[in-house]
């Protein structure tokens, strides 16, 4: 396998504190990947990222496979060089913006039918085909193709899918044939049910993969639905493998998940957020455009040493917002994925010193608090709507 | 005067070299500023600016005092506080965006009634006015508000317009006071007519100016007419003061100005020709979009060693571009307001070891060759378009 993971700290479940190394370096988990969607985390320069403390991106399988293509990719020297990203990649399945696209797909169970949302040319992907595609990217983690389990869904139905899941993950297995580079994750589906579940991760544990991913949250279900899913997960998964939450990721959602065991995860919500002008303090949620802060000299955050932080105001990036000026989706994005992998170092420090619950309820009381910026509650409701997207990029679809 | 020029290379005619020195430090000229229309120079942060070269900006007193007022710039600590730039800028009068604003506005005597292209309000710019924004903002060199004439004009027209200019000019002047920091630039209209230019040019004269700019070109005329205007200039204006032309700037459009005694220039060309994917090389320009450069590991310009070249490939760029990712606005920016300070570093040492026309020949053959790129002559016919625009901020008019 590419990816080897080391556990530090913790077991089965609570929280865990971990090392995964992989070809293109080591990351310590619990970590945090910012969305490159089109194999760029929008508006953020590869040395942005680098110098926000960034160790891992996710890239969407599905857009790169439309455009520019997997073949080019491979021919350009890979997804690292293309992008120049020196730090390792996970690359998705393609699975979940497949599901997204509703009517421009047809399930199989050879695989996937669907139409492209670039220019409605049909394509298909196959647990096989998903797999070569990650190989040509030279991703260091790669995603089996799975069948996402909307919600709400009868047994039956979650059943089915999750069966089907099981069925693609060993064709996907597989298919890695002699590649030791590719490290190829299974995906836990099964919706709300306890047995499936349960299931579906013995079923995966049986192919044998170097991680396991839950897959089928954040579309819709209650909140304490989710967090029993990853309870039960906890329990079932392998401790000696990392186990990655798929799409999930307001702060709040992160230190549950990592309280329960989870030790990966990916969300679009800080660069979209930040080209929303809602920006993350230690202090709760700020909305830009507000109009208290015309006249605010101070920083986003005064406790942050990002490089928006350390250059601009308030009142600036304000400004910027309302004239729509695109240096400020830089700086707000910038910022805002800081904000992430700080709170993702301070999870792994409380983790080490054994400080986790302590450090939990300190964060979530300052951070929710109807403090100075009074968002905390309002808008992490808003919030649940961005949850498992992958970045927009056309208008038609949400893919 | 708050700015001092001091010329060390060609008096009236001909190329000149010279240092101007301000508030916030001296410019070696010729020098070419980009504009930051609403204290932003569009997709790049004032790092990327004094990263590549940047010594000078250029802003829009129309857009700032529309929003965010000249006054919570002041509050906020001036101009170049609020937007991080610890170098010199200039301010524009606004007098060429109320212009462009045609049934928007009404010119009387006493100044310029106009109606924001944001929310419809009216206002009234007064010589004295304008002077007052522009000491709000705390700029290195402000300019007058003057009348542009349009083209093509009658000879009564250009007459009636370069009057009022040198009146408003006078009362620009006068309103001045005593603010010593303020170094205020006149300008120069008269249309295409020698005689009004010429006369223009020593009204101002005798009001005393510590730098003439030359207006209403690149509005339509043609090509020579452009010329001769300038060539009129350098034979009038006094050589120991800056001159400035206004709003023109393909790279053949600064060599030509510079070889007609020109020292100061602005122009959106490279940020906006940026984000329309027409980048700059030496050997021409090129269109990222192009199919050719789908497999092209090159950087934009081998010759080039700017942040984007040194770090991405065309393929990378055409693929952001096509995908409309926002990196690439800044990537594209960045390299073509590079190549202008280049160029104007590489003018400047021309002129002081005497050999411009040698440069000047050398540059414009190969950069309007018909070789690798292919695209001299047909695109120099679009840039013709984008000369004299600021920036756009709405689509209602062009501003």
């Amino acid at each position: 396998m590419g990816v080897t993971f080391t556990l530090h700290k913790g077991g089965e479940t609570g929280p865990r504190a971990g090392r995964l190394a992989t070809p293109h370096g080591c990351v310590e988990t619990p970590t945090f990947m910012p969305v490159g969607t089109q194999a760029s985390v929008k508006a953020c320069s590869s040395e942005d990222l680098l110098e926000h403390k960034v160790t891992m991106v996710l890239a969407n399988t599905y857009h790169l496979y439309l455009r520019p293509g997997h073949r080019r990719i491979e021919r350009l020297g890979g997804l690292h060089r293309f992008m120049n990203w020196p730090k390792p990649v996970l690359t998705d399945s393609g699975g979940y913006q497949v599901y997204s696209l509703g009517e421009l797909r047809k399930i199989s169970e050879e695989g996937v039918l669907f139409q492209s949302h670039l220019d409605g040319s049909e394509h298909l992907f196959t647990p096989e085909k998903v797999v070569e595609v990650q190989q040509a990217f030279g991703s260091d983690i790669a995603m089996v193709l799975d069948e996402c389990t909307p919600y709400p869904a009868t047994y039956e139905e979650a059943r089915e899918g999750m069966e089907r899941t099981l069925r693609w993950a060993k064709r996907s297995r597989d298919a890695c044939g002699e590649d030791g580079e590719l490290a190829l994750f299974g995906i836990v589906q099964g919706g709300v049910y306890p047995d499936l579940r349960k299931a579906c991760a013995e079923g995966l544990m049986e192919i044998g993969f170097p991680g396991f991913a839950v897959g089928g949250l954040g579309v819709g279900e209650e909140k304490n639905e989710c967090l029993s899913v990853l309870e039960w997960m906890a329990e079932r998964l392998p401790a000696a493998s990392p186990r990655y939450l798929m799409g999930m990721g307001t702060p709040e959602d992160l230190v549950a998940a990592v309280a329960r065991g989870m030790d990966m995860f990916d969300c679009v919500l800080p660069t979209r957020n930040g080209r929303n002008g809602t920006l993350f303090t230690h202090s709760g949620r700020l909305r830009i455009k507000n109009s208290r802060y015309a006249d605010d000299l101070r920083p986003i955050d005064p406790d942050c040493d990002c490089y928006t932080c350390r250059n601009y105001t308030r009142a600036y990036l304000r400004h910027l917002f309302l004239a729509k000026e695109l240096l400020v989706y830089r700086l707000t994005s910038i910022h805002n994925l800081y904000f992430y992998q700080v709170l993702m170092e301070r999870i792994r420090e409380a983790i080490e010193t054994d400080t986790f619950p302590e450090f939990s309820r300190a964060f979530l009381r300052r951070f929710n608090a109807s403090g100075e910026e009074g968002l905390g509650r309002e808008m992490a409701q808003e919030d649940r709507g961005f949850s498992n997207q992958s970045e927009k990029s056309s208008k038609k679809i949400q893919v």
